[in-house]
């Protein structure tokens, strides 16, 4: 399956930070970037945006701000194919906190929201546009959004001058049929603008939803190494990489970083497929009670998980 | 996507019993029954029918031989819904050696062959209809078939009594792509018969695949608890009833058993997805190499791995 205009995301520093607050060594931070470089990745995510009055630096690593000082540590001046993208969340940055992108190792600033905050999120977006930055917005747990609200998104983003819209599965809930409706839903309402998506591994079915968004038109494909990512993880790049078989991407690279840079992290957290994850993706609600539970001791007791989730009769 | 003539099969002890030479406990075999049952799970496979003088059973456990005096230990009369299997493979049991239907606990056998093996297979099944079994055929490792091979299959089973085929991805290698192409293949040529479907984890496609089956006509549903089966394991059968939302299942004795009996077999063996299942799975090839990678020092050293596969070029 050649696709010339494929462009993939990893996202294993920003999305696997949710799981352990960022707290990346350097090494960890240049194996994943030097990975992308030699695998030739087109974006890396490498943390978010964040206003330093947002978050402590006592709780959280370094990649939850992206600070140029911390950037430029990593990759010195990126003189490599690469490109380096932060996540902003509406609400955690000020507007004056982000530099212009001529003074940043960014060069791109994915805004992620929810349906109800579109029309801040817009605002952002071309704040960070007039600013020189590449931007993206990503609507996040668009399976809990009904048809009218949606219907309303897609025409402010179609207004917008952002030129990339994500399908963000953050339930991890959706199947193929899902995928391929809310696909030909963004592409018929967004003519002209670039589809990606970002999808969570709750049911199993990360990888096989990235590769149907992809038949159905996406072009921006998020991923991360060995799926490290929030609860049940995310779409792996090793297995994405190996299934494109596009000329222009290496798999040994990824597979080097995992081996020693991500496979330690296994023996610390747990993303990636567990049974709690799947009851929460399996009720398309947030993992937020799964991934509390799984920081528990009770862990390993599904029984009762599912019977502390309230609507857990929904799957009887 | 409720279909009433579904009808899956737990695979756990006959698939998961290939990483542990079927050395479960009665426990265990009890408490995946039981979960069965209870579940409305329509067929247990519960191992192997083997001759006694093909394999020892100083090396491998009671359930690559279904005795009935085994099954009586774990079943009793089985005066329950659950229907009890067995696979049989070519050339490793005696037709002598098969019980009448009337006298065993099992009621269907399963026969697993290679393409070549086919007429055995279908007089094997043959001999096994004639005495009383509930029959299907599983042509193993389809995606390593050439059309025209296939094609002799086909029409094999066509003019055969038996009235269930299964597509079998061996190597995990498959997508949807190649699951829709072969299913409606299957469907062409074998009217008025059932297809099955059991897929393996390779790529993290099994429950994707095995949707995209069942979505293509597939009526039977191979899966296992946690996934557990020879090397990347199975469709995890809790995702594909959590899934199903058919009136006919139910969820919670499947975590039960999970967390009783399958758990502590995740500490002691490596099924599901890792990268050297990946390796193989993307290569198109069986995964015996990489189950001894696993089982060797070297087991998280993905690089040096993917360097032994000969043909690892085509992944680069």
């Amino acid at each position: 399956m050649y696709k010339e205009d494929i462009k993939v995301m990893d996202c294993t520093v920003r999305d696997g930070g949710l799981m352990n607050k960022w707290q990346f060594s350097d090494e960890f931070v240049s194996g994943v970037y030097n990975a992308c470089v030699e695998a030739g990745v087109d974006y890396m995510e490498i943390g978010y945006l964040s206003s330093e009055k947002a978050f402590s630096r006592k709780e959280v690593g370094p990649w939850k701000f992206c600070s140029e000082k911390d950037l430029k540590r990593i990759v010195g001046n990126n003189n490599n194919s690469v490109k380096l993208s932060a996540m902003a969340d509406i609400g955690r940055i000020d507007f004056d906190d982000i530099p212009l992108a001529s003074d940043s190792s960014l060069e791109m600033i994915r805004v992620a929201c929810y349906a109800h905050q579109i029309d801040k999120a817009i605002k952002l977006a071309h704040h960070c546009m007039d600013k020189g930055y590449e931007t993206t917005i990503n609507l996040m747990a668009v399976s809990g959004v009904s048809e009218p609200d949606l219907g309303e998104v897609l025409i402010d983003i179609s207004k917008s001058r952002v030129p990339v819209f994500y399908l963000v599965d953050s339930f991890g809930s959706m199947h193929a049929e899902s995928i391929q409706y809310l696909m030909k839903k963004y592409k018929d309402a967004l003519t002209g603008k670039e589809i990606g998506i970002h999808a969570h591994n709750n049911m199993q079915l990360a990888m096989s939803n990235t590769i149907t968004a992809l038949i159905s038109g996406a072009t921006r494909l998020d991923a991360t190494l060995l799926g490290m990512g929030r609860g049940a993880g995310n779409c792996p790049v090793e297995i994405l990489i190996a299934f494109l078989k596009n000329p222009k991407y290496r798999l040994l690279p990824l597979l080097k970083a995992i081996q020693e840079q991500v496979l330690p992290w296994t023996k610390m957290i747990d993303w990636g497929y567990h049974v709690p994850y799947l009851i929460t993706g399996a009720l398309n609600t947030h993992p937020r009670n799964a991934i509390a539970w799984m920081e528990s001791e009770r862990k390993d007791d599904f029984v009762s998980f599912m019977k502390e989730m309230h609507d857990y009769e929904l799957l009887e």
